[in-house]
């Protein structure tokens, strides 16, 4: 292993000339003109991996392929099933970079360009650690399986099927995916839950055709009111949501949990700031990190409908369309909560109009034992590599692969990012410290070795 | 008189020759490419009435002109404001008329085309009125003003201040509006009410940007869900406005108007089929007529803010804006009622966002007196030309014009509309029937001999 660490630390200039040139490859996945580009990065990374002794292969898929590379000669040892993404967020607007996106620079170690933390350079990062350790050591001290997308920012869908489709061949022991951040500038972290997601679009269809509200108005449906009287109704004026029996799996989070939590360096006046308002609403009775991490919640996304132009114009909408999604908890399951909210819109929607409920997607949410061999091996890694313990933290969100992997091949996922808060994901100036780029190949080189002991 | 009368029945053909030139003018007043055209549209009428022994003239605005003409030769007589006006609506689409709309056909008695009811064939009825008394008496046995805009289908902008400005000009006993319907086909009708009204935009201002709902969902404010608890609130379940003093000067029709309305030919099952639903929501404990006509009602036109594309976003909307209007009834003026309106916004306004109300518009209600002179002449003319006493409706919309008579010339204004209810106001195929053209005729001749006497 100390071979290993000193051949990163040998090579630390040519992993991030490889880190350019991936980056340098403008893989958006939404811009059908950047197909080939797409591509493009897969193909570099399957000839990367193949030139380092792995059995790398494109795969393609109805849109962007998915790059597969397994290194599996340790029998009777644990496999590690690596995940990252290869595509990366439109650049726009292009105008507000203070370098082009796709031309990237290093300033005072740090790499501005467009998938330089999310995902490029920390897929780097589990590459970098194989390579160091199969060009000193010859093997692994553990198998490997690669799992590659170039459709991670239009939602995976060809993951979706492929991860249950081909669960034989990625059967492994747990997953690491380095597609976040450190919860703080060197302050190791490790994600123990992420929550899960019901999307659904309500339709509200009133009269037979839009209605003049003078000729009207007083005497006929209006779905546009009857989208947001739906809407308004799902949660009450303490911000708990109506649905019954929506709360009735809901975990609280362990003791632990919460005083790990109580610990963190987070200030809840930096978090105001940030959105820009003097209270951050949500439900009562529940601290802000349990509302964010731990608690179910409810958005309205928008609502389509009527008129929305500019000035007058005195329609009754006589169709309306609301977006409503679910951050779910454990143990809420989307199928049994898709099923009481469709019951609990029918029973508030207004007389007059008729309501369809559409599911538009799902992810169960995702909790990870901190006691799971393969994360116990991690927070060793950052312990060493940081020189503090890694804090164990949830995310909000939901990563729909995560779910997959711990549903279709019934593995815990090590969640360990290696990029910071504010390195622009989706914005202008996306950017990756290297010295995380850095300690994070150290980490991974240790991690596989502290797995497979 | 009786040769006045003489005279519109010898003359039928060319009347509708001279309607036929008018609606081939494609005046539509919202496209700018057919400025010149609505610009045409007042010359013709100009020349036409010059030619009959008027003071006519072309006054410029902002935007299309308005056309004025005056014969004020019977002093000491009442004095009649006509109004109409000559722009007309798009005609798209126009695949769906079964002929071109601005080639206008005339098919068993019956005139098709873009303006033909709305409101061109009304408008020529005042002017061919008048050409039937001046061509046989030689004078006019009343004043008689006209007041004809091109303004009317984008909301009259330049009449709203061109009335109060020039009201010693349009000085008048009485105003006359043909620019409606029928309550049924043969059912001469007076209109004694029309609804005001007040347009206003709530805009909702959240977060300082979206913000994406994983990560900070439980715990931002949500624009589009507080504009939609905004609007959800504003009536109760029952469909009372819960705006305070919002009902307080409201009036009841009289008993008189009641009994009238009770007589009328009104089916609610019709009604309902039109709307394509099962039920007319409304206000609980009125009728299906008093809803439409005599009570104050609110409607939201839509809600722009958010993601409303196809499939899943899941943002946190930042900004949303709601168009909400309110119909108005006497005795209820719109400068009150806004102030009333923005306190309770701002009352229900959830914590963490901040709400501005704007007034985009409004017009207060207008109610005309069965027994003001003018009226009862029309109604002695409308019962001698189709045989059948009038029925005295309301309507629901607003016609700013008619408050501004109101308002700025403190006279009644006779609203006797010649349409039929299904004459394709604004939709492709308008037409109008020419027997109403012809008793139209007929009846303003008798009502300004009447209202003469």
């Amino acid at each position: 292993m100390e071979e290993a660490l000193a051949y990163a630390r040998e090579h630390r200039a040519r992993f991030v000339s490889s880190l350019l040139e991936l980056v340098r490859i403008p893989s958006v996945s939404t811009a059908p003109d950047r197909a080939p580009d797409v591509t493009r990065a897969a193909e570099w990374l399957a000839a990367h991996m193949q030139s380092l002794g792995l059995a790398a292969r494109v795969e393609p898929t109805a849109r962007h392929p998915i790059v597969r590379a397994d290194w599996v000669k340790a029998p009777g040892r644990p496999t590690i099933l690596c995940y990252g993404h290869f595509d990366v967020q439109p650049a726009e607007p292009v105008e507000l970079w203070r370098r082009p996106p796709f031309d990237p620079v290093v300033e005072d170690g740090v790499l501005y360009a467009r998938g330089a933390s999310d995902d490029k350079g920390q897929l780097l990062i589990h590459v970098a650690a194989i390579e160091s350790i199969l060009r000193t050591a010859g093997r692994l001290p553990v198998n490997v399986k690669f799992l590659l997308e170039g459709e991670e920012e239009i939602g995976s869908p060809s993951l979706a099927t492929y991860v249950p489709r081909h669960h034989r061949a990625l059967a492994a022991d747990a997953a690491l995916v380095s597609d976040g951040s450190l919860f703080a500038p060197g302050q190791p972290t490790l994600t123990t839950g992420l929550r899960g997601m019901l999307y659904t679009e309500i339709e509200v269809h009133g009269a037979r055709r839009d209605l003049h509200s003078g000729q009207y108005g007083g005497a006929a449906p209006n779905a546009v009111a009857a989208a947001a009287g739906i809407v308004a109704a799902l949660k009450d004026r303490h911000g708990r949501i109506r649905v019954p029996g929506f709360y009735t799996r809901v975990q609280a989070p362990t003791a632990d949990e919460h005083a790990a939590w109580s610990r963190l360096p987070f200030q809840e006046g930096t978090y105001l700031q940030e959105l820009g308002t003097e209270v951050a609403p949500g439900e009562r009775g529940y601290s802000l990190l349990d509302r964010l991490w731990a608690r179910p919640t409810l958005d309205v996304h928008g609502i389509a409908g009527g008129f929305i132009g500019e000035g007058m114009k005195t329609v009754i909408p006589a169709r309306a369309v609301a977006k409503v999604s679910m951050r779910l908890v454990p143990d809420q399951r989307p199928d049994r909560v898709f099923k009481q909210f469709v019951r609990f819109v029918q029973r508030v929607a207004p007389p007059g109009v008729r309501v369809e409920v559409r599911r538009l997607g799902g992810a169960p949410p995702v909790l990870v034992s901190p006691e799971a061999p393969a994360v116990r091996a991690a927070a060793r890694a950052l312990q060493q590599v940081y020189g503090a313990a890694p804090v164990y933290t949830r995310e909000g969100g939901s990563i729909p692969v995560v779910a997959a992997f711990s549903q279709a091949l019934r593995i815990p996922t090590v969640l360990m990012g290696f990029g910071l808060k504010d390195d622009n994901l989706h914005a202008p100036n996306e950017k990756f410290a290297l010295v995380n780029l850095h300690k994070g190949i150290e980490t991974v080189i240790r991690f596989l070795h502290h797995v497979g002991e």
